[in-house]
């Protein structure tokens, strides 16, 4: 029967994990039965759902703004770190740091409105292509993952997304690749303001950093946006470990995993000098911490969506 | 067949314009029609969905809780404003302002993780009675809402509460009593610290405010928390007032509803001159906002729940 499951997922330790757990938590007077209510699986994005490599998705988006912006402000192209984005320039970009080259892809978006943002992001998905990959950047998502988040539905999960990224861009697409609508996508922000706009009330953004939603402060974000604790979590760095030792030790059936880039050939193959988002610590310690490590070489048939 | 559905309403403006506008939304070919996914209706909670006399029950939960915290400092006793709490003094409470009170019932709770809070709110809401209803607090609520919040999903909308009350007590008993889970609750917060405790991953509340979830806040953490702009919207106060008119002013179909508590007999009757969460210029501006006025005396046929 559980053939029919998971199909681009290898049989093997990880996919066994998986298959045995759901099986654990949904079985009615079993030890390990949870409610519906209690299936919360919180995923991270970049790297776990979706290819974050050469550089995470959201920093080609604020590469096509800043080329807009440019275009009225010349001066930009020789003012770091503007050059660097500009210029494609993936080294002097990793060198600055994850926060920081999010939070000037935030920038770039200050005194936009939430609904001027979705229309520039939507435009922006609808024709923007990977570099390597040759796809759409909105199909450069992983189809053992969406295999995954369809399985767990169907077993009554609620899959949310808890991410480094920005969530409004997330949101943009969420819904339509991955069936997660946009309440149920947590991420970095920045500050909305209200205003009335002639007549009509709208949210600005502001340039001022709401959260970081990363390390130990995706937990916390969990904590706000869910006020459950996941008995399910995702993710594929350092960055996700806080939020998969949350889930692993609570009380009851906990799962957490963690892919593991190993595939240059279908892929990327990277963990600890990723400079942009690492995995150092989950790795080493992800036996001590009772991680399930997912080979992306190993577990997965195929990677890409079609 | 309209007579089935919110049967504790009395036939009237806001009982047809209700109806009327879930009936446009969910016509399939119809002008107004909007797929469920949009479908998103915001509720504030303090005298919307369940009584705010003669203070909010957030303020009942704080004045157990100091006085458990005074049996081991006795002293708290005669300084303020612990002294208006622990003495029921509602005058010096209402003087102080619902910021300034909140913010002092969330500071009661800083050092104790998420789930010791749970235990301790499960607690108290199993047994503290309203003292002037002679009910739980948990039975407080407007049974023509908890019908309507019923109607409204039982049509494919998504409710969800956004109120200025403290978002972990809410959560507490928002699943049992409205049917809303906590995923789906939007409220005042303190930052929340993630912390190793003998190897266990646990959130703990801080004494600092994260966001104080009223006036044009609500709107904004409906930017944050849900994504998209609510179709219908309701409220009791100006503090919901921005939130009514960003439902409002959105594209296509749209209900801004406001409650004016007007039974003393039933309830309480009061607008403006309560200071804790006054009602005057979106009484005022009603007409002018498009905003429908629920009259509790003429609109409820029964208040609270059984």
């Amino acid at each position: 029967m559980t053939g029919d499951v998971l199909p681009s997922w290898n049989d093997g330790p990880a996919r066994a994990a998986i298959l045995d757990f759901v099986a654990r938590v949904t079985t009615e007077g079993g030890a390990d039965f949870m409610p519906p209510a209690e299936r919360i699986a919180t995923f991270d994005n970049d790297g776990t759902l979706w290819c974050e490599q050469p550089v995470q998705i959201q920093v080609f988006f604020a590469q096509a703004r800043l080329a807009e912006l440019a275009e009225k402000d010349p001066g930009m192209r020789e003012r770091q770190p503007f050059k660097a984005f500009l210029e494609h320039d993936f080294k002097t970009i990793h060198d600055l740091g994850k926060q920081a080259v999010f939070e000037m892809a935030f920038a770039t978006h200050a005194g936009v409105t939430t609904e001027e943002f979705a229309r520039i992001a939507t435009d922006w998905f609808a024709t923007a292509r990977h570099p390597r990959l040759d796809r759409l950047f909105a199909h450069c998502t992983y189809q053992p993952q969406i295999e995954l988040l369809d399985y767990l539905r169907a077993n009554r999960f609620k899959t949310f997304i808890v991410s480094g990224g920005g969530i409004d861009l997330m949101r943009n697409v969420t819904e339509r690749i991955y069936g997660i609508p946009p309440e149920q996508v947590i991420g970095s922000s920045v500050k909305l303001r209200f205003e009335m706009r002639d007549g009509r009330a709208v949210l600005v953004k502001e340039s001022e950093l709401n959260s970081f939603d990363d390390r130990e402060v995706k937990p916390a974000n969990i904590g706000l946006h869910i006020g459950r604790r996941p008995i399910l979590a995702f993710g594929n760095s350092d960055g996700d470990l806080a939020m998969l030792r949350y889930a692993k030790t609570g009380e009851g059936p906990r799962l957490a995993l963690l892919i593991h880039h190993d595939d240059a050939e279908r892929e990327f193959a990277y963990d600890r000098d990723f400079r942009l988002s690492p995995l150092a610590e989950a790795l080493d310690k992800a036996d001590e911490y009772g991680i399930t490590l997912v080979s992306m070489k190993r577990d997965w048939k195929t990677v890409f969506v079609n």
